[in-house]
């Protein structure tokens, strides 16, 4: 390790944000060195992480996660504890958007020493912004936050990668019919450990109500993430902070719920052993691809195999015995 | 091509079970030479094969699939249809149980010349039975079956496997409150293009009807497979036939939602495609973890990931150069 990592891991436990930035943005890099340096970071940060409470927050667009998070965070700050946020998606809407971009309610959050907010990520292929913010929980956690949260905007892959490396999932719908899809994923109810239904205000409170009823019947039939849990689906309003400490006491409740037969601890090391084997097969992956041999043929063996000519598993093994000649 | 192969392929064109039979029983082999001949099969196989629909029915243990199946199959074989059977999971009750078991339950569908029962898989790995199922399904439909029925006992990960190879996903559930979970695995709910409540018969019929509504308002705020598509949830009395033909004219229903915009051979593509990728992750996986020099420090890495010694990304790049060097 140089000098300059031990200065950073110095940086980040003393708290300095900017050198939590930093740390993020060398984590979020494709370069080799950085990459490197990023691993260095992280092996000795490590011995500091694992302290905090880390929870996803996924909805549509629009769905007014920014204020939520708003809302939730400034509750949690005034339990007296640190918070951090980080944006999965590079669409997110916490830059440019409601957070950052809105004044008046980001006064709330972003600008309190006990907050840290990382707003767009580092755009990227699909699923790998997604893996790497793993990395970035682990960074915030060194830098002694006790809540981090990771907000993702329901597109692509991000919300399973996303539920692997979280203690709770939080999924956020809108007041409406109850009987519409709200543009949701398909699989993506059934990750939720706690749904909550935002814009619980003005006329949409009766809305909000029955929409939270009928999630309500529907949780109850799907399987939940432990057997001692079922998914609570509650209503609130982030723009009147209505709802928002009743959802820090089920925070409570589910860590407390996953506590039993040390559960929380358990599953902890399960999501780092599956974030060992995603990270395995996605370098391998890439070692395959990278082969000239393979992106030779590979364009006219999916063809062969969309037209019928082939078989998916013959395919499979011609292009394996490519890639092993040319190794 | 062997003598034998193209006498093999010979003998399934022209409808004999018995090669069909053994046609299977070289796809579901692990020996490295069957399995070279199993895809020289296929292959000859190929330009007969996509005619058929392509089923999943999956449901617990005590559903009663094996009853079901057998309903719905001699209704298939009553509008002048062949109907296969294939079971994906080892533990599955078409053998030895129901269907091969009760003499007078079986005798409606295996013994008539237009069905074939293929029961218990050779046992192996999870996922690499279900695997091989695609190709089996290929060569049933190469022996001219009109409809394929897979069934999987919702164990392990068949079902998101089998969900990929087939052209509808059943799901079977049981009368009973409306409130209980009925052991579905997490997701399943959400592969369902149709779900049926059986034994909708003497004093279950209205607790049946009772389950059907509740997941019937349930699957509406789910996603379905396809946005012209909203689940159907029904009820049917497998041992009465009642509700038999209604659910094949949801086959039929949902046949021709999908072939607008030609989604159904769309489908069918991308399952090929993504068969074949993952029979590629499989091969590469297989090939990792059969190197030496893997082989002897991979529990040693995992175990400093699982007491957090190491960061899972650099456990793994650690691991692919061991590999790398090796090879």
């Amino acid at each position: 390790m140089t000098q300059s990592d031990t200065n950073l891991i110095k940086l980040i436990r003393e708290g300095d944000r900017r050198a939590l930035a930093q740390a993020i943005t060398l984590i979020e890099s494709v370069r080799d060195d950085h990459r490197e340096q990023a691993e260095n970071l992280i092996e000795g940060l490590l011995p500091f992480t694992g302290k905090s409470m880390r929870i996803a927050v996924s909805g549509v667009p629009g769905v007014g996660k920014s204020t939520f998070i708003e809302a939730f965070g400034k509750h949690i700050i005034s339990l007296g504890k640190k918070v951090a946020v980080l944006a999965v998606d590079p669409s997110s809407k916490i830059s440019g958007g409601s957070i950052l971009g809105d004044k008046t309610r980001m006064d709330g959050l972003s600008q309190q020493s006990e907050a840290f907010i990382r707003p767009t990520p580092t755009s990227g292929e699909q699923g790998g912004v997604a893996r790497r913010t793993r990395e970035s929980i682990l960074v915030c956690e060194a830098a002694g936050y006790d809540v981090v949260m990771v907000e993702t905007v329901g597109v692509g892959q991000s919300e399973t990668v996303v539920s692997e490396m979280v203690d709770m999932f939080f999924l956020m719908l809108l007041p409406g019919s109850g009987d519409e899809l709200q543009g949701i994923k398909r699989g993506i109810v059934e990750l939720a450990d706690l749904i909550i239904v935002n814009k619980a205000d003005g006329d949409l409170v009766s809305a909000a109500k029955s929409v939270a009823s009928d999630y309500s019947s529907a949780v109850r039939l799907l399987q939940s993430s432990h057997a001692q849990w079922v998914t609570p689906v509650v209503t609130c309003s982030s723009i009147e902070e209505k709802g928002i400490n009743d959802i820090w006491d089920i925070v409570i409740q589910f860590r407390n719920s996953l506590s039993e037969d040390n559960l929380f601890d358990k599953r902890r090391i399960q999501q780092a052993l599956s974030s060992m084997r995603r990270e395995l097969d996605d370098l391998i992956f890439h070692d395959f691809h990278s082969s000239e041999a393979v992106k030779s043929v590979i364009t006219v063996m999916e063809g062969k195999v969309e037209s019928g000519l082939k078989s998916p598993a013959q395919a499979a093994r011609e292009l394996l015995s490519v890639f092993k000649r040319e190794s």
